[in-house]
Order: C-alpha cells, then sequence, then structure tokens
C-alpha cells in the first residue's frame, strides 16, 4: 500500500537515504528541511519524482499536513554544528518533536523518532542497554543537544502513554555513509576529508577511546522494520519488557579504536600522505560508546550487515566526489 | 532602590513567600500564574498593596512588560499534580523557561530560575554536589518534570553563555512550610493532613528512605541574597570553581527517614489518634537525596536556620486553619 510520508531534516545524511528508499518502494515523500545542515544536493535526484516534495520550512514553527507517518529528523546533530548555535539546537529538537506529535495527534499519523545515543551521554555502563539512564551534564557546552533529545523522548513517551499517538523511537548510535557533511567535525568525514587532502588525521586525547560504526544503510532498514510493525505487536513486545514506552537502539556493536579508524582509512587511500597527530580531548567529549541491541534483535530480526571495511569504502567513494 | 519584579508562578506556595517578602522590602511585584496549582488564596492578603499586580496567564504562552527582575517559579512541583497532565508539565517547564529568557533578552532584565534537586534523579553520589550529572529516566512517568527540569537548566545556561542574560539558578531541595498545598500529594503535608484528620499515616516502602527538608524562608533568604549579588561577583565565584554558569543548591542537609518525620508529626499533635501504615514504593521515587550546600555557603554566606520541628509546627499551625 502506497503510504504518504513526511521526513522533517529530509535534506541532512539519514534523511536523504531514508527519503530514497521511501521513494523506491514506492511512496509519496515529503521533505521538510530549513536547510540549516541539510542541503539540496543530497535530494537533488529525487526533486523531479512525482512522488516527491520538498517544502522549505523550519520545524520549530508550526506545520500541518495529512500523512501516515511522520519521520523525525530534523536537528544538527554533529557537535560542530549543534554548538554553533545552541539555544536554537535546543529548540529545534524539543519544539520540533512537539510540532510532530501535535500533527500527529490531529491526524493519526504514526511518528518515527531519531533519538541518539549522545541520551546516554558519558556512559558508566557498557554496552549501554535501553534500561540504562544515562549521565549526562545539564549545563555544559553539548548540553543543547542531549538535553534536548532527552527532553524530545520524554515528549515522546507522554503522548505515546497520554495520547496514544504511535510513536516509535530508535537511539541511533555513531551512523557514517555517504552525503554526511563533509565539514560536521565528526571523526569518519574528518578523517577521508583529510586523508583526501593529505593533511594530517587528527586524534583527541591518546586516540584510544572507541566508538562503534553504522553504516547508514543498516540504519535505515532498522527503521523501516520498525514503522512497518502493526502496533499491537509493538505494544506486546515492549509490555513484555517492562517498558511502557517503543524504543530501541540501533547501532554497530563492533567496537574500534578511534586510532584503528585513522589507520583502516589510511590503508584505503595507500596514496595519501598523511601523518596521525594528537590533540587534547575536548570536554564532556564520551570516552566509550557502543550499544546492546538486543532488543532491536528480537523485535525487527534485524542486525547490521555492513562491515566497517566496505562501509569506509563505499564513503571513501562519495567523499571523492565532494572534496 | 526599588526594583519591579515578575514573579511567574507568584500564586503558588514558593512564589507567594518570595512576593510577599518582595513587597515587605518595598518593591513593585507583578505575579503571574494560571492558578492550576497556585490559588488567590496565596496572595489575597497582596491584592489591596498598591505595588501589588496580579496577571491570570499561562507562561507557555509568550508576554511582555519591563521588569527589573524575573522570578521563573511556574511550574506544578508535586508528583501528583504534574502527573496529571505530563504533556502540559514539560511544556511550562520548557516553554515558560523559553519565554521568560526571551524577554529578559529583550529587557536586560535578571533572571532566577528554580531548578530542583529532582535534576539528580535517582543519584548514586550523596550529598549531591552541584558537579553531579544525575541519574534520571527519560522516558518515566516522572520524566516530564524532571527532563523538564533539566532541559530549562540547559535553556538557562545557553541563554547565559551566549547572550549574557543574568541568569542564576537555585536546585531547591524539598521544601515545606505554610501555603502548601494540602492535596499536592508531599510527605510533609500528607502527613499533618492525615494526622489532623486522625487518618492513617502513609509510609511507603519501608520509611527508611531518608529525605532533607527545607523550611520555606530559609530558602527564600537564600533566593534573595542570591539575586542582590553583582554580575561580576557572580561570573567571578563560579569561575573560580570551574562552572561556567551559575547555579547552586540550596536545602536542608539535616537529614531524616520518612518513619522519623511521621513520629515527630504524631509527637506535635499529641491528640491525634493516627497510626503509621506502609504501602508499596511509586516507581522511580529516588530512595535518598541530600545537598551539598557548600557552594551556597561560600557565595551567599548563608546557612539554613530553621530546625524541622520549629518549621514543622508552624506549617502545622497553617494548615489547622485550612484543612
Amino acid at each position: 500500500m502506497t503510504k504518504k510520508s513526511l521526513i522533517t531534516g529530509g535534506a541532512g545524511f539519514i534523511g536523504s537515504h531514508l527519503s530514497r528508499r521511501l521513494l523506491d518502494a514506492g511512496h509519496e515523500v515529503t521533505v521538510m528541511d530549513n536547510l540549516f545542515t541539510g542541503t539540496k544536493a543530497n535530494i537533488y535526484d529525487l526533486l523531479e519524482n512525482p512522488r516527491f516534495t520538498f517544502i522549505l520550512h523550519d520545524v520549530t514553527q508550526p506545520f500541518w499536513g495529512q500523512f501516515d507517518e511522520i519521520y523525525n529528523l530534523a536537528c544538527p546533530a554533529s557537535p560542530i554544528h549543534y554548538q554553533r548555535n545552541p539555544v536554537e539546537t535546543i529548540k529545534t529538537s524539543f519544539l520540533g518533536m512537539m510540532n510532530v506529535l501535535e500533527l500527529a495527534l490531529k491526524t493519526k499519523a504514526r511518528v518515527f523518532h531519531t533519538s541518539t545515543s549522545e541520551i546516554y551521554g558519558d556512559p558508566d555502563v557498557h554496552p549501554q542497554p535501553e534500561s540504562y539512564w544515562g549521565n549526562v551534564n545539564t549545563i555544559g557546552t553539548r548540553s543543547c543537544y542531549d538535553e534536548g533529545k532527552r527532553a524530545a523522548e520524554t515528549l515522546c513517551a507522554d503522548y505515546y502513554r497520554e495520547y496514544n499517538v504511535d510513536v516509535r523511537m530508535i537511539r541511533i548510535f555513531n551512523t557514517y555513509g555517504p552525503n554526511m557533511h563533509p565539514q560536521d567535525g565528526r571523526v569518519i568525514s574528518n578523517f577521508i576529508m583529510q586523508a583526501l587532502r593529505n593533511k594530517d588525521i587528527t586524534l583527541y586525547g591518546d586516540g584510544l577511546q572507541t566508538r562503534s560504526f553504522q553504516y547508514v544503510d543498516d540504519l535505515v532498514n532498522a527503521v523501516l522494520l520498525f514503522m512497518a510493525l502493526e502496533p499491537k505487536k509493538v505494544k506486546a513486545f515492549f509490555a513484555k519488557q517492562a517498558m511502557s514506552v517503543p524504543v530501541i537502539n540501533v547501532g554497530n556493536p563492533g567496537e574500534y579504536t578511534i586510532k584503528q579508524l585513522a589507520q583502516e582509512t589510511l590503508r584505503q587511500l595507500p596514496e595519501c600522505k598523511s601523518q596521525l597527530v594528537y590533540e587534547a580531548l575536548p570536554k564532556d567529549d564520551p570516552k566509550r560508546r557502543k550499544p546492546d541491541i538486543a532488543l532491536a534483535q528480537a523485535l525487527l530480526g534485524w542486525t547490521p550487515e555492513v562491515p566497517l571495511r566496505e562501509g569506509l569504502s563505499r564513503t571513501i567513494a562519495y567523499f571523492r566526489g565532494v572534496k
């Protein structure tokens, strides 16, 4: 059945992949984006598809439309972007979520919300299950994103419990792939761009902090599987986990140190002359984060499939085109 | 010098005490309240003071006015109230804060924000210093309050750092006294009302969880001292603590078990025939919470002065009048 889908932040990295997949499946897709970090280039090839619509709009302002599903992806997600205007970041997270949920309430749309592993902050439990409450500073320089995303989860939980809005949330762990913003300051885009330009590769701290890296196709698979489930099945599954709200971690539990990532990047670019250099660790930077994906596996029969080597190779190919 | 002060939530428990103290000091006081949990009875005696103005308004809607100071106290604060409409609770906390900060930005008003020990959640550090990040569930039934208040702190921090809004925050620990809502479900009002009506006194769990109880006059002293400080002094003090944002704990570190409180209440009401009864502990109820008030003592030269016995006696006298 053809669905009408709205994707807020659909011109961003993840949103553009999701839009393409929904169009490929035959659905009608409307992308709403303020183009603050998203870009028309990410969705350029979709513009002439008759089932595709682009709306230039900021989610912090109310909007209207009759959709079967709303995917809420609007929010700058990399520190370099979200710290540029912290007040706008937390407003986007909170007011955007509020506007999406209000519209869903009135139109009975199903809602998908992209939460984030950042709600776990600098975790003292490892790996992080969904039941972990997190360790987040309310007044630090990352708080505009972390606390904004935490409050958005709370809004989802309350609209779900109080008003029966059919909300599903995924806490997304580090994700990478084509259409990442080359200047988003995140480790994979940094390393590839530095290597492609033969600049030194910057590691923070000793480079031994670990990260999990999920290829974007794996994430989009999980999103589509989650949104395809019947509400009854969702409710029953989470009731069995003694969770009152549908939220799952989605990420790749494979752990790599930042240094390993740098080395693999250089291995794939044998012509590159970059050296590894070390700088001080930024404040509040999480030392280690790894998803516990047992719930996603049980609920969706999903598992990440793209190994880092392959995902990195596809991402490097993309960055070669935009550098 | 006479100041113009706006107090959001000024018809509530703490707001009504603060309004009275500011009027007594000769200032002009405007109370804004939607009367959801606040009540006209709390400010009835102020209405005929020519320096007092009451505005019936909800802080989630923008407002305007030229004030020297804005005290943001608007938010239902007891679980029984804030869980009645969780979506409104988190909106009040976030949108109210946003509206206050926007007004302050435009009018250069100094802002006081009432944060709360609830931002520490169910703490695993004891007592809690301001540097502790807390342990809070994003999707539980208390989250609408806890996460709303956390996000409000983040807003304050970002308006302070980005826009130089002169914000000061106090994380208020359990506070009691006259003008508490008799049906707010909090332990002191519960116990006194139950005892005055010769009903059984309900303890949750084994009654051995501890709380700190601060008499409202002690809190108001701290608020007024904090707001009287020169911005330069505030900035210098927190810079010395390596804190980028002015926030202090204010509470009474004296620790009592809930059972001791029940026993002291009964001791002060010798005519009462109530018995202690035990019920199951509500979900997410913090087991133990006690403020570290070293910063408040150093910054303000303040210390709580009213012992539990005396505060309880004044509160019982108030509740005799309203029961």
